[in-house]
């Protein structure tokens, strides 16, 4: 297998720990964030070796541009979101991956962006099990909900 | 003149009052943080009652993340950039616009994202010549630089 091959794809640990895999696009895997303060995603894209948009081939970035809208009308929609936040950052976290953060002029860090405002809130069972229906309660096309969560 | 035609498009007080105009593409205005702390661009769609990403016809949407990749990929160059932050927050400035950061492992901030961090830190005007210097060292395709900077 070539080293560059997509198919040497792997998730960071970092997303592994932080992240829930709640399905994918084609190319883009979907992790909701395990914080009950915001319905927070985190697109993906299923390459190795990635760390910028920018490392994306330029018919993967057009792919990619296209699923984030999808994924970002749907949530919000389906969370009755006042504003989203779509974010490209990873200094920390050297492996592309982009925040859809669905934000609330009531929500505990408003205004302030989310990031390193405090410790993550894992949600209770009962809350992930809502937040998955949520979810899907807005079709999304090309997305597939991952097995486990059907 | 309709209320959303393109022509009603006025650039943000926020912006105007913390952007250097420094040039534009096909549909947005680009700005330059008046911060010499980073190479920090903003990318505004010239397009009115704007506010999420989601918010551009489908068309609209395409262009921005043609131009948006465009100038990542030249400001990366230009300012030898090792990660750029690219982030639509607005919770603030409820006007579309998309931040553009270069980052570096010595920068003043560095892991964290630079909203809020700090004053603005203005340039002086030959910081601000060279900054403009800098970014034209590379061509950028489709954007042409603001009349007065030439």
């Amino acid at each position: 297998m070539q080293k560059n091959s997509p198919m040497n794809f792997q998730l960071h640990s970092d997303l592994q720990r932080d992240g829930i895999i709640v399905g994918q696009f084609a190319l883009s895997l979907v992790l909701l964030i395990n914080d009950r303060t915001y319905p927070w995603f985190v697109l993906v894209p299923q390459r190795p070796n990635l760390r910028d948009l920018i490392d994306l081939s330029e018919t993967d970035y057009a792919t990619f541009s296209d699923e984030s809208r999808r994924f970002s009308i749907a949530i919000m929609q389906s969370f009755a979101g006042e504003k989203l936040n779509v974010a490209a950052l990873g200094n920390v976290t050297p492996q592309l991956h982009v925040h859809h953060v669905v934000r609330y002029a009531t929500d505990g860090a408003w205004p302030a962006p989310i990031w390193g405002r405090h410790p993550l809130q894992p949600y209770s069972r009962a809350e992930l099990q809502s937040t998955i229906a949520r979810l899907t309660a807005t079709p999304i096309a090309g997305f597939g909900l991952a097995p486990a969560l059907e």
